[in-house]
């Protein structure tokens, strides 16, 4: 059943959205002012289950793309992913399109709310991603066949690009990147439009309920003084994902970070404290957290969701924001089977981002299951 | 009048657009080829002076962008830009634009032939840039406050682009050399679409008649056995431009290249023979050549035409073949008023390449009619 969507989720949303984000896809906090802004005028938003989804309304996904960090130097307008949104649904011709998301880690969580909002419509709950990836054809939707083009990039400036028929995903990730770059680092795009009957089949279903309750639970546990950490793994066991599970608690005792081809990466070393006293993780990431390590095993690894988190508060701790000395937790939650088919993991399984190995399950499930 | 062009003419207009090209622009080579394989399937086109042009005709310049060079490696399908016009024709609500040129210099003075040809309708006989130049912006229409955008982007792939709205025509440039880059550094675009009214005001008259013009002298010269330079120089007065003259003729003595910011930038130094034994000339270059100096003092600029010739042919020699040892003459073409108000010579006189004087009018040239 369709659901509503306040000003007051916003916070838990927020929470759970970060926690999806894998260390990447950005702080929730300037999408959701934004988001916050266009509900304080227009009320809450009206949500659809994909079920309910009519099978030919048109759905147009809207992201930000590019490095959510640039947003805080040169904040946006503020109507730049409806403006792409409009434009894109006039260039086709299907003006009464609803808002769905591409991403639902990160910031990219709030910016179909905002257009929703800004335009009463409803969104759908649903996106491409099950959590924050860095490129566009990382998407569900592409895995499933749908067309990212014809597509619609908007910058702080005003300037539109209609990216209108494009040969494939790879090339739309490519162009679309070139363009974002030189519009400063940061564009709001509108792509991969489909009607409902393309929902049905290529979503990750029911990420944005997803999101709001693992931040719900978060919130709970803070109040209630109980473990936010244990809280937030049952929440996320929710729409085909999980079982969730904490991989390990410990201190950060070195970050490396390089940035390689407009990427962020690099690696966080943990040791263990309580439970994995003794042990050592290791943690390889690239804007996301990628790959787990446990001396020479990888232990869990995308696309399965792996978060670092302050051992205390339950929130999560961007890959950017990883520093020594921070008590932390890594908490895995196991992707929904829709995100690992082999078309699916060839795209965002490890050799999708060069390593030389197949996904396998995360392995430490049963030893941290035991030690709970 | 309107006037008639076919494929006969098509040797005279390689010619003339080559020396045209002052250097750059690309060999009309491979647009020639396009033009011609258009026009056998559907006969002479008919070519449009200014004057003649309806107010409310909808007109569209074509051209292709980024290094001709790239064309010889991988050339182009034949539809990139009639799929540009007609895609930016469509996007723009205008069905029954008519094609004009961007850039009567080089390649580019053949790529709005082939699109007339190939949609059966009118070619202007006017363009943007009045010779060749690097550069989006550098355009009588964006001088006159033309906006180059909607502008339309296709790739040999297929891909199309539409630059829907963009701020300002430097910004345009910007975003469009990075989809030409990434698309492998050609493309062709469609771009500042407008009214007769606004060619009327804003286009350099007469160029695609000018071109033919100088080929032509070229041609008869060499039939006759007289010097094609000075043919070509008495054809060179026409429709604003002139008087031109030989400047120099001498040998190649040295040539010295870079490559920066994609640019292929240096000199060329020539060894005075005949009249001019004795002295040494200098002509600095940036894909066109910009800048003619005799020991300290410049003697011609841009935006006039500098154009090294083959001394006996009287062949215009493209700046990536220049070579040691040739024996060349240095025409220069002294460019049209509409091309040196004091908006123009901010766009392409000497300080808009960097350098840091004002435009004068070429020194030399009583010298040299007083040499003749």
């Amino acid at each position: 059943m369709s659901w509503k969507l306040g000003i007051d989720d916003l916070d838990a949303l927020a929470i759970g959205a970060a926690i999806l984000g894998t260390g990447g896809g950005g702080d929730p906090y300037i999408g959701r002012i934004m988001a916050e802004a266009a509900m304080a005028q227009r009320g809450p938003l009206t949500v659809y289950t994909v079920d309910e989804l009519p099978d030919n309304q048109w759905v147009i996904p809207i992201a930000g793309m590019g490095a959510p960090t640039v947003l805080f130097e040169k904040p946006p307008r503020g109507t730049e992913p409806m403006e792409a949104f409009l434009r894109l649904a006039e260039h086709i011709g299907v003006p009464d399109a609803w808002p769905c998301p591409i991403e639902a880690g990160g910031i990219n969580s709030m910016v179909p709310l905002q257009v929703a909002a800004q335009l009463g419509r409803p969104v759908v709950d649903a996106d491409g991603m099950g959590r924050a990836f860095p490129e566009l054809y990382m998407q569900t939707y592409h895995i499933f066949g749908i067309s990212g083009s014809p597509a619609c990039m908007v910058s702080e400036f005003g300037d539109a690009v209609i990216l209108d028929r494009i040969h494939d995903n790879h090339q739309l990730e490519w162009l679309a990147r070139g363009l974002t770059i030189r519009l400063g680092g940061h564009s709001f795009l509108a792509q991969f439009p489909m009607q409902g009957r393309d929902v049905k089949r290529a979503a990750v279903r029911g990420t944005l309920s997803l999101g709001l309750r693992i931040g719900r639970a978060v919130i709970e546990a803070q109040k209630q003084h109980i473990d936010p950490l244990s809280a937030l793994c049952e929440a996320a066991n929710y729409a085909g994902y999980g079982p969730a599970f904490i991989a390990f608690r410990g201190k950060i005792t070195e970050v490396r970070r390089r940035t390689e081809a407009g990427f962020a990466k690099g690696q966080v070393t943990i040791e263990g404290l309580d439970g994995d006293r003794g042990s050592t993780l290791g943690i390889e990431f690239q804007n996301e957290n990628l790959v787990v390590r446990r001396g020479e095993q990888s232990i869990a690894m995308v696309p399965d969701l792996v978060t670092v988190l302050d051992a205390q508060t339950g929130l999560a701790i961007t890959t950017e924001r990883l520093r020594y000395g921070q008590r932390v937790a890594v908490v895995v939650i196991p992707a929904p089977p829709i995100m690992k088919s082999p078309e699916a993991l060839e795209v965002w399984g490890p050799r999708g981002f060069g390593y030389p190995f197949d996904y396998v399950e995360p392995a430490l499930r049963v030893a941290a299951e035991k030690g709970e």
